[in-house]
């Protein structure tokens, strides 16, 4: 290890802080010691790489680096749970300095922040090329409140958290240039910095029995398949129901697509897409609005396995839910989610 | 998500097989859900790069898979723990195939299920040009039987598990190409194929009461430099004593170096550098031998930090250890470690 590598490494150190006094070793040894949380343990990982998942003429590296954790606390979110420990590896190619890797963990940090949980270990390693940010996520959850995707039973409402369409729509408004106006830029800050939906699933869980749970983060299409899938059921949802992002509306007028494919295909939003029995939608409607402030909305219904999944019409006419997702950076290469 | 991609994590899904019953979600949700495993939790996490940390040229994409498994088990080993499930991200340009990516969890799966724990989630990414191994593993040990780094005592005896050199050795005559003799394919083999001293450790924790444990992924040099920042203390250790493997020993009169300076700085041996009370030493050599059959040797001791840290040659003479650790792949980039 060379001198400027020792002295990244303590400054990384120095950053991340002395974490909570439930881990008793952090950075610096061979594998960080902590106590276990009560309750059932989560764990997640995701990995993101320049040019496929992230570009750094679209966003700061600290930008990328709290968009990376977010996707990971996401995922605890949507199991039910809260992040409670992260651990990062980065690879990085010559060209990426220092001061680069410092922006990047100020931005992981700044998402663990928000969430009180630390980083307690990682590892920095050369690439010959590419840069990439691995994460695994631990989390824990309450044995009760555990949410999976295979969980869904006909007759369940399909609701949707918040709106849709903006993260996909800030990221072609990025990719073409268009100007910067109001409606463009909030799209694109949607995109840059999205909310992992923690409080909001935890809302799910105070009011309702949620029977399945997953975010959106390659796509509500895609996500619907997944969810399918995984519970052996089909789903119908109501194109007309879909809450799209207005500004994601303007921006598909500006470039001249259809708002519902946008918010269908829109990816890294972290939405939270939730099956429960239709008898509690409207309590879960008024308990989410008075206690987060989100939205949650129904856009359809969970049906059987033989009737696939599909998407109807404001004019009735039904159409098969494409199973394609998400393709990060607009088809530079695709993020497949083998969770 | 294509067709192919959907087979593949099939695929993969079914080669990982049913986690044990502690893990009740593993591979296919927003994130694994477990059941806390008692006494303390521990996590340790590396990134593994083609062309730094492996070639494919040297070694099946099998033995890659296994490698780089067996490296994060040799760090919560090193803690005085044992694994207990993994997460593994794969980053995969456009020339790996669906069977490689088969072919690495197949080593992957070859070191889970040798220490007896399972796969429980993962992510496949496509990457511009890098193929990225990530893994994070989760271990557990008793509260009273955690070892860190920074824990060793002025007056301490250092000891070693095994032999050294061979893993560096083995390197350096695949990278020469040296003719394929006894002595060269034993160093291979000890390159392609280390065993991480989960026993070694437990041996040293049932007879003795070690100060210090680490092991050894960045060479000897390194790593006891480490363990006297960590510890803040100095070490001498005696270059007569260090015991080098003797295949090592062959393949470096092969190539024409220093079999010492070989194996000080033998990466990727995963042997364990461990400190322990002087009056210890005897008991747990024959314990260790007894029970693992593998030895620990007493190489030198610790010392005051202002002393440094230092190797006295077999004609007296001292002289400072040098920092600079194991360069993968003989300096195609170097893997500064965070941990």
């Amino acid at each position: 290890m060379s001198a400027g590598e020792r002295e990244l490494i303590k400054r990384i150190r120095e950053s991340v802080g002395t974490p909570g006094r439930t881990t008793l070793v952090g950075i610096g040894d061979d594998a960080a010691v902590f106590e276990p949380v009560p309750g059932l343990g989560l764990i997640t990982c995701d990995a993101f790489v320049e040019g496929v998942h992230f570009r750094r003429d679209f966003a700061t590296f600290r930008e990328i680096g709290t968009k990376c954790m977010i996707a990971n606390i996401s995922d605890i979110a949507a199991m039910g749970g809260f992040p409670t420990r992260a651990v990062v590896s980065l690879c990085i190619p010559a060209h990426i300095t220092e001061n680069d890797i410092s922006a990047i963990y100020d931005g992981l940090l700044d998402a663990c922040r928000r969430f009180s949980f630390d980083i307690v270990g990682g590892d920095i390693v050369s690439s010959p090329r590419d840069l990439v940010i691995s994460i695994t996520l631990m989390g824990a959850a309450r044995r009760d409140r555990v949410v999976t995707r295979s969980g869904a039973v006909v007759g369940d409402a399909i609701m949707i958290t918040g709106r849709i369409g903006g993260a996909e729509a800030g990221l072609r408004a990025l990719t073409e240039g268009l100007p910067q106006e109001d409606a463009v830029l909030k799209t694109v800050r949607r995109h840059l910095r999205p909310i992992p939906r923690v409080a909001e699933a935890q809302a799910f869980l105070d009011v309702a029995t949620p029977h399945a749970m997953i975010d959106i983060s390659d796509g509500l299409g895609s996500e619907l398949w997944h969810l399918a899938d995984e519970s052996g059921v089909g789903v119908r949802i109501e194109a007309s129901r879909i809450p799209i992002d207005e500004s994601a509306i303007t921006v598909a007028e500006k470039i001249g697509c259809s708002a519902l494919d946008l918010a269908m295909g829109s990816g890294e939003e972290f939405e939270l897409v939730v099956t429960i029995p239709r008898s509690e939608m409207s309590r879960t409607v008024e308990h989410m609005a008075a206690v987060t402030g989100t939205t949650a909305t129904y856009i359809g219904d969970v049906v059987d396995a033989k009737e696939g999944c599909s998407i109807v019409g404001s004019d009735g006419s039904r159409e098969p839910l494409e199973r394609t997702g998400y393709e990060h950076l607009g088809g530079v290469g695709k993020g497949g989610d083998e969770e």
